[in-house]
This record gives structure tokens, sequence and C-alpha cells, in this order.
């Protein structure tokens, strides 16, 4: 029987095919021939059968002739939720990994950052970010900036003018480095509640402030403890970085002889909530992983920024053991591709890695990495009650996957049954199969292009 | 000055533009507004610098006008040599990859490798494959195909047709499986005869037979022999898989207990020459590689492959050391993409996986990478006197790059200096990017479609 609440608003759009989606059952749930409806508020209706289209369409109050079918080499899937992207590192995004962590951030990562006070070159390296992640189907990303406010700002007026789902943080930094990208630490406090009162008042629906200390080697513990209180007092979502490299980890410990581990000065600092998420984690011990349980924080794991910064390797097992919540990040650009389906397959890879070093590990499937690059992502986000799967009540955020497209990157020899389908469309699809993008039901892909943002050289 | 020889045969291209490519000196040769002119046969006739243009069009006869300028966005590179790819696999390719290579052997493979003995699916398979990895810039392919003799041949018909650089194996084994995949060891011997002259009588004149054992595990020593002694009569090429998995290592050693280790099985059947090149080689000891390298064998690293299916990990950094000759395969369908860019990123990736695991591990760099895929697939396929890099006499194998071309996947902020360019390519780039692609001397891509292999469904 379909599912479905109480009409209360009209019905938008209709879609006939396969859906795929997880749920807290199932990491592969596959509805066949299924029918699911839209409201004009952007929220799944109803998911049903299609033998139920007369009685749905009676309920709902729609046409049978407004119904859009899919073809049998298509399906809709949850949009990708990207829980770790530095949109101002977009620029350099492919190039510069032959150095690891703490050298790659004041060799190519400071200087680029700080360009970001000339608001027109931010504009253009934001613009391109957010159609970029939107065409590979990131319906909701949690963005790094920089330190600078009004660059920040506008990072959160072009994901809600292309209409992408995002929490936008402002970086704050006041420990010293040579390059002098940082702030005072009235400044980084001052700036980051100015940034987040101006977005706030901006009222964009999707496009919210995020609490973000770059990481503790970047922060003092004066400015630590305030971003603490002011997460506190607003209840906003905390992004920041935790136990990502061997050396990082080393200065840590020598930074703060007080506390016990790297979590425990989040920690102390009220920085883990159930609305933190931490980039990493490579190295956090079963202690740690178990304080992220009882706060509720999450993690995001960076597989394709661990690996080519040689940063190290996240036992995604063992994180899922201790139920910590865990999504899927691109790290741009430690992680060279801004694209979702490649953190999927890199956090495969590095899955099979922990295999082929012991044999008794028990390798990620593609359905479990699908779960992570979705739903596992609007847990680690704390943003499940508003997307990550097909639930009605849940806002529309999905993607319009055609395996078939001409010029793209897959050949079917045969029909192929959904399963298939999706596996392929995981290992080898990109965005030329993403024909559709939907972000609280707006069509966001193909996008018409605001002049505005049409920036070529 | 201009490097060339005598003109010999009339010009019928040049190009201006940026240039890169790998060299016995350099890893990466990067040679900015430069000049290129390729005869009628296809050869490279000089490479100079544009200065040079008044006194090489006169020297060969060509007219200033005729000459192809590429923009500030584009250069050429070598074609991308795979040196070890099932085509007979690539029906299932980006699925099936959940079990080690001896059961994913009997359960996926050779099921589907038995249908090619129905030549209208092997038409279908084997022009989409040839299709699509020449539109990935795989100029020069080293094929298994099937026990079958005449889909073999099919498939080296194809290759010819669509103007690729091939070695064609028709697969032998003679050890029995539950599925009844194989041959008696007569037929394997003879069929491989027949293939042989059958392929040469053609005359295709870049499509050549190579012997090809599948492994020491599905042939019998009497069939290993033979086929030993037919590629030394014939002095043709030999591929076969070595060292790929630690049970298939085991099991190796209880089948063959007089042989010291697995590259003396080989060697002792006379499949160790200078122009054998042996896939995967993970467990190979130095003393195997040391055999290696005083036969000329060469390795065949197919990254994606050894994670996929678990299998294990190739140092080649190592494997250099003992100047082994070394290229890259896609290993399609145990490695999921066919597209020689993915094996670039998963060789570096697996390099860097050594690092983290031993920071003393000296990483391979994107330039090493760029020459494992160009110039040493080239030698490790003892085809370097005619492919591989873009020396005068050698024919011209070419992919002509362009970052940024409409609706493609790379985003460029500024202009970029060539170097930065390859790497963006080689991280963020795909089919896209490769506008034309050449083939001693023709234009192989974009391709029109020969009317028979037109199998849509
Ligand atoms: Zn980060
Ligand atoms: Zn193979």
């Amino acid at each position: 029987m379909a599912n479905f609440d109480k009409p209360n608003a009209a019905i938008k759009l209709v879609f006939r095919g396969t859906f795929i989606h997880s749920t807290q059952k199932s990491a592969l749930d596959i509805l066949e021939d299924a029918l699911l409806g839209v409201d004009t508020a952007g929220k799944i209706a109803f998911i049903g059968n299609s033998q139920e289209l007369e009685k749905l369409s009676q309920t709902f109050g729609f046409s049978p002739s407004d119904v859009t079918q899919l073809t049998q080499h298509e399906f809709f899937m949850p949009g990708l939720v990207d829980t770790h992207i530095h949109a101002s590192q977009y620029s350099y995004a492919g190039t510069a990994l032959d150095m690891p962590l703490l050298q790659w951030l004041t060799t190519y990562t400071f200087p680029v950052e700080s360009h970001f006070k000339d608001l027109e070159f931010a504009h253009r390296v934001y613009a391109q970010v957010v159609k970029r992640t939107l065409r590979n189907g990131t319906t909701t990303a949690c963005y790094f900036a920089t330190i600078h406010t009004d660059a920040s700002l506008l990072l959160g007026q072009i994901a809600n003018d292309f209409g992408q789902r995002a929490l936008v943080g402002k970086v704050c930094m006041d420990s010293k480095n040579s390059l002098n990208y940082c702030e005072t630490t009235p400044e980084s406090q001052n700036e980051t509640r100015r940034f987040i009162k101006e977005l706030l008042d901006r009222k964009y629906p999707l496009v919210k402030p995020v609490v973000t200390p770059r990481f503790v080697l970047s922060c003092t513990k004066d400015l630590l403890g305030e971003l603490g209180t002011i997460a506190k007092k607003t209840n906003l979502h905390i992004q920041s970085h935790i136990s990502e490299n061997v050396e990082e980890v080393k200065l840590v410990k020598q930074h703060f002889p007080d506390c016990k581990n790297y979590a425990d000065i989040y920690h102390k600092y009220n920085l883990l909530t159930d609305k933190t998420v931490m980039a990493h984690g490579c190295y956090l011990s079963d202690e740690e992983l178990s304080l992220f349980r009882e706060t509720g924080a999450s993690l995001s794991h960076c597989p394709n920024s661990n690996i080519s910064l040689c940063s190290g390797v996240l036992n995604v097992r063992n994180v899922l053991k201790h139920k910590v919540k865990l999504g899927l990040g691109t790290d741009v650009a430690g992680g060279y591709s801004a694209s979702m389906l490649d953190a999927m397959r890199r956090a495969l890879d590095v899955s099979k890695f922990l295999t082929i070093q012991n044999p008794e590990h028990s390798t990620l499937t593609f359905e479990e990495v699908f779960r992570l690059a979705t739903l596992g992502g609007s847990e680690a986000l704390s943003l499940d009650d508003q997307t990550g799967n097909f639930e009605v009540g849940k806002d529309f955020d999905a993607l319009r996957v055609n395996l078939t497209v001409p010029g793209g990157p897959i050949d079917l020899i045969q029909k192929s049954e959904p399963k298939i389908q999706l596996e392929k469309f995981m290992n080898l699809g990109d965005d030329r199969n993403i024909v559709e993008v939907f972000v609280a039901g707006r069509k966001v892909v193909p996008f018409t292009e605001p002049t505005a943002y049409n920036c070529t050289e």
C-alpha cells in the first residue's frame, strides 16, 4: 500500500518508474514501477505502487496524464550529500597533491584562500563550484569558505540562487602563520557573529550558517571556547577537522597536554554536539569514537583527500560498529574531485585496501557506500528529517539517472535490472548520466545560467 | 634545432602548439609553441620550434597556411597504451566485484566468456570496447579475447576497422573447470596456430596476434610447452597473468612443486621473453623480478583490478628499481574502468597507500605515472620503436586534449601552464576532453560509425 500523509498541499510533480534509496532497515531499497508525488512545497507527498494510480490521483487530485514516465534505463535516487567540501579551494582542484597536510596548507591553500577578500574572484570560483557540484548530483553541501565574511555570505547567496541545500561556514583561525592568513581573536569572534546574523537574516530556505573553527592547530583556546558558546546559543551546526594526519595528531598532543585525546579538546570547548560534523578521523581511538557516539557528533569520511595527501586510512567498518553517524565528503581540494561519485568509489577502494591488508576485514559493499553518500550524509549533517531518502514528508532531493544518454560514459549490452544499473552508474557514470537534479522539488539541473555568474575568461 | 630525418614521404599534417611527452631522459618533456609534422605514412617527420616554420616548410614542402594551430587550452600527448584488457569481459564492467579472483573467474567470467561462440554477441561487445577505449584515448591495446578463434579474429578485424593498434590474443586454457569453458590440449594448440595464421594473413598494419595462455592454473604443462614453442617459432608476443592473488600463488606452488617460483614456471616453458607481458605481479619476489629483467619480460600494472578484487598491491617503485619494463593496464572487467585515465589515477592511489603504510616509500609522481601510461606501456609491449612518444620516425599516435570543451568536466579559473593543464586532465579529465585521437597519423576519433557496428538494443 502506498505511503502518504493526508494531502495538505497541491501536487506539482508525479513520476512513475524505478526509485532506489536507502532506509533505516535496508541499504538498498528498490521500488520498481512506483509512483512518487511531490507537492507544491517541494515535499514528497506519496510513494506507492503504480497499480494504485487511480486511487492516488483521486486522493491527491492530479490527473494520470500529468505523470512523467521514466524509461527502462532510468531511475531516481536521492540527491548526494557532500558532508565536507572547501568551496574556496576549488580553483586548484586536481593539482598540488605532492606534499603532506601541514606543508600543503601553507604552500598551496592559505595563499589561495587569502585571495577571497577579492569578491569578484570569490564570485567566479563559488559560482563554478556550486554549478559543478550540482551537475554532479550534490543536492546538499557542507561548505568551508574562507575567513572573509562577505565572500562567505556570497557563497551562501550563490548556493541559494542555484537552489542547492547548503551549510556555509566562514572559516575561523586566529593562530599566527607565516603567511598572515588569519584573524585576531576578537575579529574572528565578531565576524562569525556578523556572518551568522547576516546569513540568517536573508532567510534563505535551504542555506544555513555553520560554526567553523578550521581545526585546533589554527585556533587559540579562547577562540575555540567562544565558538563553542556561539554554537550553543544559536543552536547551529559545527564543522571542523580531526585526526587527519600523523604529524598533525602529534602536534595537537603537544599543544594540548591537558586533554586526554584529540576529540576531548573539541568536547571541552562544547564543539562536539549532535549538530557537529568532523572531517577525517583517520587516527581516532575507540575511546574517541565512543565520545562521538555519546555526543551525537558525526564523521565525514573523505577518502580521496586521505589518499591524495597520504594522510591516512579511515576504517569505516569500525566507525559503523561504534554507531557513529558517518557521511562521505569530497574535501576539495585535498580531494581532487568535486564529484560524490568519486567519493563513493574511493570509499570502496579504501575499504578494499583494508581487506588486502587483513582478509578478516569486512569490506564495505557498494550498497553500503550508496547509503553513506545519501542517507548517511543527511544523518551526519543532522538533516535527515529533511533529506536523504524518499520518505513521505521529506523534501524531494533527487537525481534522475539515465544510463544510456547519447555520448555518455556507459555501454549497456542488454536490459539490466535496477541494482545492476545502479552499480554501473556508481562505478562508471558521471554528470552526463544525471539528466535532472531536484532540490526540495525544484529542478536545479539542467540550470539556466544567471547572467551574473557567466564568468568566462 | 628541429629534429627530423631526411624527408622521404610527403607531409600530410602539421600542428603548432604544446606537445607533452616522456623521453628516456625525462618523465615530462614539455614543448611549447612547437611544430610537429606527420608524413603520409603516418610517421612523425619532424618536431621543432615554431620559429623554424619557414625552414621546415621549405625542407618538407608544406605551406605555412596548412598548419593547424592549437588553442591555449589544448595540448597533444602520446596515445595511451593499455597493456592488459579483456575485451570479452567488457559487458559486465562496473559490476560483479564482490569476490576474490578464483571464485570471480568461475562465477562471473567463464559463463560470460563462453557466450563468445556467438559471433553476433561477440560483434556487439567487441565493437563497443574498441570504440569506448579509443574515445578514452587508448591508441594501443593488448587484448585478451576468449577461447573462440573466430570471435578473436573478429576482434582483430574490428580493431583494424576502427584504426586501433592492437595485440589480440585468443585465450588458451585446457584445464578442466566445472563450467566446461575450456578446450582439449590439441584443440588449444591447433586453434592457436589457426588464429595466428589467419590473423597474420589478413595483413592488418596495426593488429597482430599474441600467444595467450590464460595463466598456469588453467593450462596443462603440455599446453604451456607447446605455446612456448609456437611463440619462439613465430617470434610473436606473449601475454599471461602472474602472481595476482594470495590464494592463486599458493595453488600454483602446490601444482608446480618442481619450480623454484611462479616466474620460473613460465620461464621453463619459454614463455618469458623480451616480447612477453605479464599482468599483475603483486607478489613477485626480488628474485623473480630479476628473472624478468634478465629475460626482458615486462609487467602490466592493473591497479583498479588489484583493488577491486582485493587481490594485492604492486610496489611499482620496487619494480622500477629492478629495471623491469612496466606499463599500466585496465584489466577490464576485474578493473571496472576501460579508461587509461582511471588506470593512471589508481596507480597513484596504490603508490600513495604504500606511502601511508610506510612513510619512507618514495611515492610515484604524476609525471612518472604519465610516462608509465605512454612510453612505459610501449616499452612493456616492445612496441616502443613504433609508438609511446613524439620521437621522429615513430608513428603519430596522439591525443589532442582540450581542457575547456563546452560541457566538459574541468573548470579553469585562469590561464594555466601546460604542466598544470596535464595534471588537471589526468585527475579530472575524461573522454570529453579528448577531442581528437590519431593512430599512425589517421584520425580515429571522432569516428564515423560503420553501419555494421551500430548495434543498439
Ligand atoms: Zn577539509
Ligand atoms: Zn587479466
